[in-house]
């Protein structure tokens, strides 16, 4: 048997493993709608803004050992996963696996780790309850532990065909900085990847201020939501053949040209066709709520009274806001949220604090709307401070042991 | 001088007078839009259902006398209008007295009404706090009562060319039961006109519960808002062109038919599609809140619970729910909402309330959704209980008058 650099040999037992960090990521041109259930197919282009994993990540290790019993585990956030029930997780793997055993194929040197049962261990840095994408980073940190695991030679926009069947969103969480999801053509979704458009080092000064709304229970799970929308809205299809073709162009190029002004913009109005096509959807679908509104009404107030776009926001499949900027920006944009928030909202001390720990200025609150200050006063639960950031990441922090013990930071 | 019905001869001076009351109506198919600003002329066709003036009208008197002082003069609610900084009432005014002209020219014998000043008086019998657009029961009055003043020979067809001016909705005040207002194709205007689909004794059980939202400063004005989604929505071309049309036809066959489940859906997902253009709109127009969307998923809930549509909800320019539903249904439909918000809701002593005054069934509510019935029992602060009714009645409750000073019945 070959030694290769995942290998770890104790006494009676060889364990194979390999740990990755993976990002969260939040699309600012929205992927809703799938063409092909199965394959995870989607009926448009997205793009995405990966987030700093110095906020936000997910953390797993993946393993194998032919000294593990026969069937492959995931143990998530502490808890095990009936990983058999999960046709999105087998599906990865089994790609995975796949794309193993064609290296081991092709050079009988190589150990027959695809033969092996994988013992797969994960934990997010944020709380579930956070209301943010956690499938996106998970598959995307499950995929590429595996991948490095098994030493697999395919680049990540190659791996993004496999971790989108796991997640759709999560194909963009395997590349850092601003990430194009390609909707594709062909049937077997073999196009249909993931593509860096530019690296977060292009603009790095990107930040996002994430206001968790307190929560309520979500109006209707995403998969089952967009599958309404594309079955029931009248003006689905319009959004998907004209509407965000267009936008795609248009973003990719403030994106290149680091125009804030124009990303903002379409950042905004694609969240609000977006959720335009989710209450045109039958029954309708409300995933933003007065909170939500009010913070809308706040980027405007800001956007307005600052004379220039300094600030976009973008609502997923939920009430949160995500509210862009740029460094420059950030007293007057995450000022003036701490100023309407006050200082002692949980997040203000996140890692991205130090740029806001002595901001007082921001806009005069008597210059925006009084009734959106109330309203995200009492409904802003925390705020998480984040920003652009990088693609996955190598590391050494094991959650499984040398001897193949699950281990937790958590 | 020859006498007229409408003429009365005191001591010194001749006044003539013409008094009418005039519905609110509410659309199903919404109109959202105008291709042309000055003459009122939408962008789409649109449907709506007269509401009985037992619940809601406005009662005006037009009058004219060679005695009044110059200027044409208006008084609403008690406090004289700057008659002459409202284009559209000047509009309105102006196309009937040319009408009348054209007739005195005809007939000499006529007495010269066209030429002396006119005294209109109005009321509505509900607090513009109710959130409902008055404006078409208020241009549908002038018109009507002008018309009658003047004795024109005009139908109640061809006046509503003249109401569109005024507010774009008034033309379908102009008549009673279920009334579609034709979008036309001239540029002109000329062909765009209201017109009795059925009229209220042909489905003479629907019934209309208004859901009072608590004031909250209203979003944007409806015709600035409209104006905002012509110009900058992705998806308002689609409704205009595809969906509307469709919707028309399908909603008066379901008329014609009584078929209150096509009725009702059609209803609905009106009301979603055109609010989900203003979300659309730049910047986004929000008129439905939390309080709105705990309506509509407590309808959504009746119908699921009962078994079958019994409910519609539909939203206008702003926060207020209406609901229609057949006078069979009230128990399930009314009682449930007045088990929620309690019998001591303003408004369960309305006109149509004998029928639920001993109401006590209605839908269990542990089967609707918790939050939705907190939401609404905090947000709703009055009920307007009403049902189709008829158009513009002649009554002989002068707001003038023999003398020619202005009368109250506040």
């Amino acid at each position: 048997m070959a030694s290769t650099s995942n290998q770890t040999v104790t006494s009676n037992q060889t364990v194979y493993r390999a740990t990755t960090t993976a990002p969260v990521n939040i699309a600012v041109i929205k992927y809703w709608g799938k063409r092909d259930t199965i394959l995870n197919l989607p009926t448009n282009s997205s793009l995405s803004v990966t987030l700093s994993q110095r906020s936000l990540r997910t953390l797993t290790t993946a393993s194998c050992s032919a000294e593990y019993p026969p069937a492959d585990t995931l143990n998530l956030n502490g808890s095990p996963q009936d990983i058999q029930s999960s046709k999105r997780t087998l599906a990865c793997i089994s790609s995975l696996r796949a794309l193993r055993k064609a290296l081991e194929d092709g050079d009988s040197s190589l150990p027959k780790l695809s033969a092996h049962p994988l013992r797969i261990v994960s934990e997010n840095n944020f709380p579930t309850a956070a209301g943010l994408a956690s499938s996106a980073a998970g598959f995307a940190a499950l995929v590429r532990a595996v991948a490095d695991l098994y030493e697999l030679p395919q680049s990540p926009q190659e791996l993004s065909r496999i971790a989108r069947q796991g997640s759709g969103s999560a194909c963009r969480s395997l590349m850092g900085g601003y990430v194009a999801w390609r909707t594709g053509e062909l049937a077997d979704g073999s196009d249909s990847l993931a593509e860096e458009v530019a690296p977060a080092t292009h603009w790095p000064e990107m930040r996002a201020l994430v206001l968790v709304v307190s929560a309520e229970k979500k109006d209707v799970p995403s998969t089952e939501g967009m599958q309404t929308t594309v079955a029931t809205s009248a003006l689905f299809a319009e959004r998907v053949l004209n509407v965000v073709p267009k936008r795609m162009d248009a973003i990719e190029t403030a994106i290149q040209t680091r125009n804030f002004h124009e990303f903002a913009e379409i950042t905004m109005r694609d969240s609000n066709t977006f959720h335009a096509t989710c209450l045109d959807s039958w029954p309708p679908i409300f995933y933003m709520n007065d909170v939500s509104r009010a913070a809308v009404r706040l980027v405007h107030d800001i956007n307005r009274v600052v004379g220039r776009t300094v600030c976009a926001y973008t609502f997923d499949a939920g009430p949160n806001a995500v509210i862009y900027y740029e460094d420059k920006d950030s007293e007057v944009v995450a000022g003036t949220v701490k100023a309407i928030l006050g200082p002692n909202t949980e997040g203000w001390d996140g890692v991205f604090y130090e740029r806001l720990a002595n901001v007082t200025a921001g806009v005069s609150l008597d210059q925006i709307d009084s009734r959106a200050v109330e309203v995200l006063k009492d409904g802003v639960s925390r705020v998480i401070l984040t920003g652009v950031g990088e693609g996955p990441v190598k590391v050494e922090d094991h959650l499984v042991s040398e001897t193949g013990e699950i281990l937790s930071t958590l």
